[in-house]
């Protein structure tokens, strides 16, 4: 690899760009030149917008969502419902929650879910931090939004169990169908517990 | 697209990186999403080697390829043939050719082609540098490496014109069906030059 581009410069940010997922060699390549081509001004621009990004970012207090202050703008919104709690395994699924403007209330970024297999324990997550916001009174439903995966559901069982002491509705997302999909292309335990719990219909 | 992420930061990391090619917003979002998951260190030497590159990075004296000296590597190779010199229209194109082991001798990065419809005019190309090295003796041949396209060819055609009062043998890259692929594959007009310049059978 050494000296393969004839500049070692060339070479570093290569192999740097190729670290990132989904950009091989070639990809990275590509990249490299493109910002040889650029304005130095935008090439400067990314490298330190990267920099200043992982040097500065912080997480909120309440909820560790990413934040540029102490609590994030969506704990600091007072027109939202402090009493509803929605917990996201991570910052792109809150955003993804947060995309649909269907939840009104906070989030609480747990930083993963249960996975042994991963060795990733209760400890590792803001599981903690979550019973210590319940228990601290005001919240009155917390949603379970963790993917429907065997981690996913093993994460929201121990949630759920750790919650109940305290007085507060639990709910996790509806599971079925995708809406606008064929119904072929629905994997058959979807499927079977779609009918299993079927709704009336309306 | 304001605090859309509700950070700032990460918000400019991703309007920088969705600025690459080949890279959308969702995509951005993503690399954003892992630097900040990856060690500290891994996201700075990203950020650094780019900033570095652009800064830092020359381009040789000779053969306008890139370089962290003031003569790249391969034109300060004594081992390579100096009378003959392979005309590429970019770096990608030259470590293209590089890669086949099949050219000895130096390089010409030329910088792009002609192209009136982008506004490319020859002065804005290393043509005259490239006249000069010739002029300056001791080149025997040209290899005219660029692309078959009609800009690549209307190149051809001012260079070897602009070359045709010196003593150089100018060559071009032989035409014809790609080897490896599939006959039905092959575009007619490909094909019909294939028939025309047909080579004896060895």
């Amino acid at each position: 690899m050494n000296q393969s581009y004839k500049s070692q410069l060339l070479d570093n940010a290569v192999s740097e760009l190729g670290k990132l997922p989904g950009i091989g060699r070639k990809t990275a390549l590509r990249l490299a030149l493109h910002l040889l081509r650029q304005d130095e001004a935008e090439a400067l621009a990314l490298g330190e917008s990267i920099i200043n990004m992982r040097k500065n970012i912080r997480y909120c207090r309440v909820c560790h969502n990413i934040s540029d202050t102490d609590t994030c703008d969506i704990c600091a919104d007072r027109t939202r419902d402090d009493s509803v709690i929605c917990v996201v395994e991570n910052i792109k699924d809150l955003l993804t929650v947060e995309s649909t403007h269907e939840h009104k209330g906070l989030y609480h970024v747990l930083g993963g879910v249960i996975s042994p297999l991963d060795g990733v324990s209760p400890s590792d997550l803001e599981i903690q931090s979550l019973i210590d916001r319940v228990a601290a009174g005001g919240v009155k439903e917390i949603i379970l939004a963790l993917s429907p995966t065997m981690e996913g559901d093993t994460t929201n069982f121990y949630i759920s169990r750790k919650l109940a002491p305290y007085d507060v509705a639990i709910s996790i997302l509806a599971r079925g169908v995708s809406i606008g999909n064929d119904l072929e292309y629905t994997d058959e335990v979807t499927l079977a517990r779609s009918i299993i719990n079927r709704v009336p219909y309306k």
